[in-house]
């Protein structure tokens, strides 16, 4: 099984002077904390860290002691102008034995990895794709291009999609074959008519953004320190 | 046109040992900051604040000074075991006069004029509901009882409701008739196939239901004194 993990964040949001993978939380830099889950999820054989061409002997010196000599390999390659694109890189470097691919998000850094095994879980469960997601909380309204609601679906029905997000390889690959841009993997994989399933994601799986959702996964280090 | 300012909420998410409308945020009340929103609001002629039974003394107390001798009349009246329930106690004691009625929550409380502004607008323009949203961030997927996606939407075609809510005061009325529970009002309008139209909300008016929303809040505030 492999995971791509996609680096690509600029950090500018965060008011960062470095690219948001190299942005530190309590000591260690984001791609080292998203590392660290992925690593300790079992059955992971490949890792591969898509970042921009400038930052791949960056990426290389801080993910390389991630995994030891009975830990999954790993790679950084260079990722391109959209995230679809670094995906499709990451994709490709994969060796031709994974035939289950997570794609990550490391701006997701604190994502337990009881949400990778869920994921796993239902590709085992025979899904073409799995994406762990959370209740959402505000009401939702679909509207028209005038601003007039066309819609408000039941919030037991809705779910704001996290990562890791999991496929079988051969439909993530036809999903990219076909891709336009899409918010998320998931929504190329639906396009193309496969299953995809939501599992529980995690309230710590927040992606780091801004600088509040930084100091928000510092109150989480500290509560799951304490 | 009349305001109805539903303060239902226990505080027992914020961990406080009071009500969450007399929470404290810098020194007053929530229910304070919701009704100074309120009252600098143009062209609002009546207040009617919804509180639970034994909080309409303590509630005046707070809310009476709120007004001055020119602004609108404030009544404080009991609500009832559901939020549709206090709803409909809060349009039962405005006066006759009163064609347009918002609905706000006082969790709000730190709602922006410029939002009433905008929702009244709308309504002036003829829509028979108005409810400020703002975008959504997260990819959203609508699933079904197994958790199977069945669709991923467009984030530009969605939007996570705010209050206050706007409405012709009889659509408001007809809709409440006929109701069932619903997330918002403005649901039980669009049931009934009255157009609703989403306008711009505020980031600031986020609803303050936990310790770190609270915090949120106080950040927002020291950034507006400063």
């Amino acid at each position: 099984m492999g995971v791509v993990v996609v680096a690509a964040g600029s950090g500018t949001r965060l008011g960062a002077e470095r690219p948001k993978a190299f942005v530190e939380l309590s000591g260690m830099t984001l791609l080292e904390h998203a590392l660290r889950g992925v690593v300790a999820t079992a059955g992971v054989d490949e890792v591969i860290v898509v970042v921009p061409a400038d930052l791949v002997a960056g990426a290389e010196a801080v993910a390389a002691p991630m995994t030891g000599p009975t830990g999954p390999t790993l790679q950084v390659v260079p990722g391109g102008a959209e995230r679809t694109d670094s995906v499709a890189a990451g994709l490709a470097a994969l060796s031709g034995a994974v035939r289950i691919v997570l794609v990550h998000d490391a701006a997701r850094c604190l994502t337990p990895v009881v949400v990778f095994e869920r994921v796993l879980e239902a590709l085992d469960g025979g899904a073409a794709g799995a994406v762990p997601g959370v209740p959402v909380v505000d009401t939702i309204k679909v509207i028209d291009g005038e601003g007039l609601v066309t819609g408000t679906p039941s919030r037991d029905s809705l779910r704001a999609v996290q990562t890791p997000q999991g496929f079988r390889r051969e439909v993530l690959e036809q999903a990219h074959a076909c891709a336009v841009a899409a918010t998320d993997d998931a929504a190329l994989v639906e396009a193309l008519g496969h299953p995809v399933l939501v599992v529980e994601g995690d309230h710590r799986s927040l992606k780091i953004t801004t600088p509040e959702d930084l100091e928000r996964a510092e109150r989480l280090l500290r509560l799951t320190a304490g």
